[in-house]
């Protein structure tokens, strides 16, 4: 493993790696750092030809030491679809789709599980907690059943009758609250340190980010390292923004990919945009947003706890961030599935929405290459469709 | 393409490719020839190392002519998993699980869909038409919607909710039956006569066997050319297992593989076992199951259009056919989820009940290398996961 440390990225504190830790003291999330310097010796792209199509084929960057810790599902090398249908049609001949919805769970937060869990294995963590919306629950309890680790989740009781059910089959420990996520996040809070349980929480500990890290890595090699123009990105959390930006600085700094970021566009909801508002007012970090509310259920965080690390890597790529309503997500949701077979989560469909808005301001121009992030397959999400087919009798006939 | 001609396993008849055909004269399905002659000398192991992670990197041994016919989502190299926890209480040590969970639907319906619209489209196909239980229109309605093509489907009204959705939203033209999938199929029928309509109903057209064919070409590549010992298939329609017999025949023409076969294993439900009353009749074709009830759906099925080379592939690979309970995949399933990590398809947990009978009667060995075919992810059968988690107030505590 070529971890070389922790890392704080706002008062820049440094702790060692080979101890579980949280949070720095300064109450910032961490991020990993390694030895790029040795890696680059070690791992060239040649490195990959033999190697299996999940995100373990790039161990060198990421943290866990031991082959025996890490727990796989086969997550990984999710493809990326050329929307050839609706591109053109929407002046962008170049749109692209990195598709999510093709992980164990049907979620990008497996990567985040799949890397965490792992270490925390390594690092010997027997017990975990952590409050969710429903999709983060599901993946850190598919983890954990392998990695023999108990899982506590808890979630709003009126989260998505699909996301209980597959964390209780998982065998975690699944609690409901009559409230809200930010009410779970309490309650694990006080368990974690009534206990000693190791907080799993979004950026609480420095693990997650390096999981979600391998999706630039795979955008990279899965442009044969010439990185895109426009990654647009459905922000709540904004973990996967965070960690394509340290996967591009790091593969930078290895001498696979030049100096060009592609701009990265954070993509919120009307409902909850603190982010975005944010950014329109050049700040460098979120005000929380209050009476959040919108469909797309997995970006409804009213204030992230690395909101200044998304910022960050909006500012530094020339990116932007943008907010569209629930009516233009239900349409492009639609769009992509009607005309290219996907059926996509409503957050990944607020890229599709954003892009329309993007081309029509010209931010997007026609010889951009862009790439929508699908965070989740629409099969966990069948509220978002409605649908009233005709019922046949068996002797009936059917024309068009 | 090296298509050479299409083929009757039943009369031998031949029919040349590149006309549209559903079954023979006789009533047969057709299997797809290929020149492997000519492939022998045009694709190799090597051929495969710089090609995507996806089943038409064997595109030599598929039927489309031209690439720019494709329509594709990025399906197919679905994991391998080693089941490392359960495998060696089970007396497996070497037990794997090949999880189809992970493609653009949800199931393994989606190889011969893709494979068999592409062909579709490719030989002039405007509108298909198919029943289906539910999985199969959902697959077929994916890839149509990139193709162009119109695809009218018909399934029973208790489907589950997530199919009429997912068929829906992708745009095909969905219509539910007061009735079964065999009333569907006969009000299918007439229309197809009535109006030219492709059918694309299981085995009565070529080329969906030739998708799911790949499910045995990545298996052997996954095990680096070494056929592990025993493949177990949940079987329904059996397209799967007639491709994975298929595949591994092809393979060996060409020299990629040498003469040892995997013993094929027919997992059928107690509540609709045709093809294991047949297998334990000797018989060579099975009899219609009458009120034919089981909660793995997908294997719902009384009698097979293709019985006979279902039951031809498990003869002459000294496979067996063995039918399980309702209550044993239930307990089959839970099992790999609190495991494992992998919420399976009912269909998919059938074979690890199955293979925890064949151990206690010694047809599985300990040093037998054994893999599990999960058809398809349990994110899309809600109901056979009950849960009734506790539900918090904002103040409480919890422990363990």
């Amino acid at each position: 493993m070529y971890v070389s440390h922790l890392e704080c990225p706002k008062c820049s504190l440094t702790y060692e790696s080979e101890r579980l830790i949280q949070l720095c003291v300064c109450g910032s999330p961490l991020l990993v750092r390694y030895d790029l310097n040795k890696i680059r010796t070690v791992f060239s792209k040649d490195s990959l030809l033999n190697r299996k199509p999940d995100l373990w084929r790039y161990r060198e960057l990421l943290p866990v030491k031991k082959q025996e810790h890490i727990v796989s599902l086969g997550e990984g090398m999710t493809p990326v679809l050329h929307l050839k249908n609706i591109g053109p049609e929407l002046n962008m001949p170049a749109l692209y789709m990195k598709d999510e919805g093709m992980l164990p769970s049907g979620t990008f937060k497996d990567r985040g599980a799949a890397v965490g869990v792992s270490r925390a294995k390594e690092l010997g963590v027997k017990v975990l907690a952590m409050p969710t919306n429903g999709n983060a629950g599901g993946s850190w309890a598919t983890y954990s059943a392998p990695a023999n680790i108990r899982a506590i989740i808890i979630m709003p009781k009126d989260a998505p009758a699909i996301n209980l059910k597959e964390v209780s089959v998982k065998g975690a420990d699944l609690y409901l609250v009559d409230g809200l996520i930010s009410d779970a996040g309490k309650i694990v809070g006080r368990a974690v340190s009534q206990h000693g349980w190791f907080d799993a929480s979004t950026l609480k500990e420095p693990y997650r980010i390096e999981g979600k890290k391998t999706m630039g890595l795979e955008l990279a090699e899965q442009f044969n390292w010439e990185i895109p123009d426009v990654i647009l990105y459905p922000t709540g959390g904004g973990v996967g923004i965070i960690g394509i930006y340290k996967a591009l600085k790091e593969l930078q700094e290895l001498g696979w990919i030049n100096d060009k970021m592609p701009r990265l566009v954070s993509v919120q909801s009307t409902g909850c945009a603190p982010i975005v508002k944010a950014w329109e007012e050049k700040k460098s970090e979120s005000v929380f947003w209050d009476n959040a509310k919108t469909m797309a259920f997995g970006i409804t965080v009213p204030k992230a706890l690395g909101d200044f690390l998304v910022l960050d890597a909006v500012y530094k790529t020339d990116g932007c961030a943008i907010a569209v309503e629930d009516k233009q997500i239900i349409k492009a949701q639609q769009m992509i599935a009607a005309r290219e077979g996907a059926f996509v989560c409503p957050e990944g469909a607020a890229t599709l929405a954003a892009a329309i808005q993007l081309v029509k301001k010209n931010w997007i121009k026609a010889d951009d290459t862009v790439v929508l992030l699908n965070t989740g397959t629409g099969l966990k999400y069948p509220q978002t469709v409605e649908t009233n087919p005709p019922v046949l009798q068996p002797d009936d006939s059917i024309s068009i």
